[in-house]
């Protein structure tokens, strides 16, 4: 754990300028979401895009004045996050996770927003034993110092899996064997009655609009939790503790 | 619902002044809590002692600088918080659920201090069918227009007790019936073992100090959700939500 780790947590590091951040991303440092002015063209910029080409980095493009306001440092129209943890991929954790033995039990967040939900989810899945959590590279809260203060600091331990996207990262789990739930207001499975005995992944979808349809087909049942009142859904963190517990008690 | 009502939502309601204050208790205006200037003496003073004796109201000197940060008008030592909604008497509450043919399930709230947690438990309550959340009348949440908004509405519907003392009103549902169960880290039932098929009350604890030993003492068993983890406990509304989802699914 390198000596500016804790510094992270306060406050999310940050790297300035074309050069530095090239230099950050062939180091390997990893990089969560990198903005870019808007219309930037230089030979430098060239390389840079050239760098981060292939790699799991979501890039911004943003007008000159939200830079400056990050900022008052020479930023040359590029400011890149550095993640507060590394992430891990997919493709190497999950036969680690059968050579190990175990019967994989995953979450995927998928287009999850809000950094308190994030945290309070990630909190449960350690305490739940949940092998790892799995979020999008775009448009999806990332493990950010906020992220880790929520979560009571099991983001520093939980394995976290950032994949460039969702529908192949579904795929792939089914091709290792995972069942895949999704809960879904849709949903006409009970929770209590889902097969989660084998290598199982748990999908739980944004705040406001739910898992997108075109990956709601790729999960091979929707489980819904009952809702006795009038209010149609649970907080999306409650929720998840619910379901997640379930298959723990299940599994017992 | 009177007209100011969703004014209520946005902001809480506020009345300054000893006689205006002295007028709403006494219109029976549920009053969540009087800030009253330190050392303050007056015949009118007298007069608002009087009138708020016996009554459930969390009163809390404090120097008259915090008054005046809080308005310019002439607050003449004395400001009144008006709660969001009527809160209901436990007394009054019980007796009806029985009458109703219900087999009750209450959740208590013992010194929970966060608000966003206590909109999102209040949420599962209502989702859950939960038929009253108790919460104390001092040193806890109460039911603002925050906790009002966290809690989608469900606060608008769901009834809320306010107790003045929660010994005693543990001691209340153990006459009236029901089991308690204490919802803590030292609990040596697990969580999927409890007797809920009565008329069942939960008691939960706040954020950082858990359910206080002279209460824990009044219930009839202590319950735990297991931990797999490093981290000893789910963040409370989570904890809530897989304790309260956990009844109905054994009350099916």
């Amino acid at each position: 754990m390198p000596a500016n780790y804790f510094m992270n947590m306060e406050q999310n590091e940050m790297i300035f300028g074309v050069r530095a951040v090239i230099e950050a991303v062939e180091a390997g440092k990893q990089i969560d979401k990198i903005l870019i002015r808007r219309g930037i063209q230089s030979e430098l910029s060239r390389e840079l895009f050239a760098a981060i080409k292939g790699l799991n980095i979501f890039v911004q493009y943003v007008p000159a004045e939200r830079l400056n306001r990050i900022t008052r440092k020479n930023h040359q129209g590029v400011v890149a996050f550095v993640a507060a943890v590394d992430y891990q991929s997919l493709e190497m954790l999950v036969p680690s996770l059968y050579e190990a033995g175990k019967v994989p039990f995953l979450v995927l967040l998928d287009g999850l927003t809000d950094v308190r939900n994030f945290g309070a989810i990630a909190r449960t899945c350690e305490c739940a034993g949940v092998d790892a959590v799995v979020i999008p590279a775009r448009g999806s809260v990332s493990v950010t110092a906020d992220a880790v203060k929520t979560s009571a600091g099991a983001l520093l331990s939980l394995p976290v899996c950032k994949v460039p996207n969702v529908g192949s990262a579904l795929q792939y789990l089914k091709q290792c064997g995972f069942r895949i739930a999704a809960a879904t207001e849709k949903g006409e499975v009970d929770y209590t009655a889902t097969a989660c005995d084998g290598p199982f992944c748990l999908v739980m979808g944004a705040e406001d609009t739910g898992i997108p349809a075109e990956h709601l087909a790729l999960c091979d049942e929707w489980i819904r939790i009952p809702m006795k009142g009038k209010i149609a859904s649970l907080n999306v963190s409650v929720a998840a503790g619910i379901l997640i517990y379930e298959v723990v008690r299940r599994r017992q």
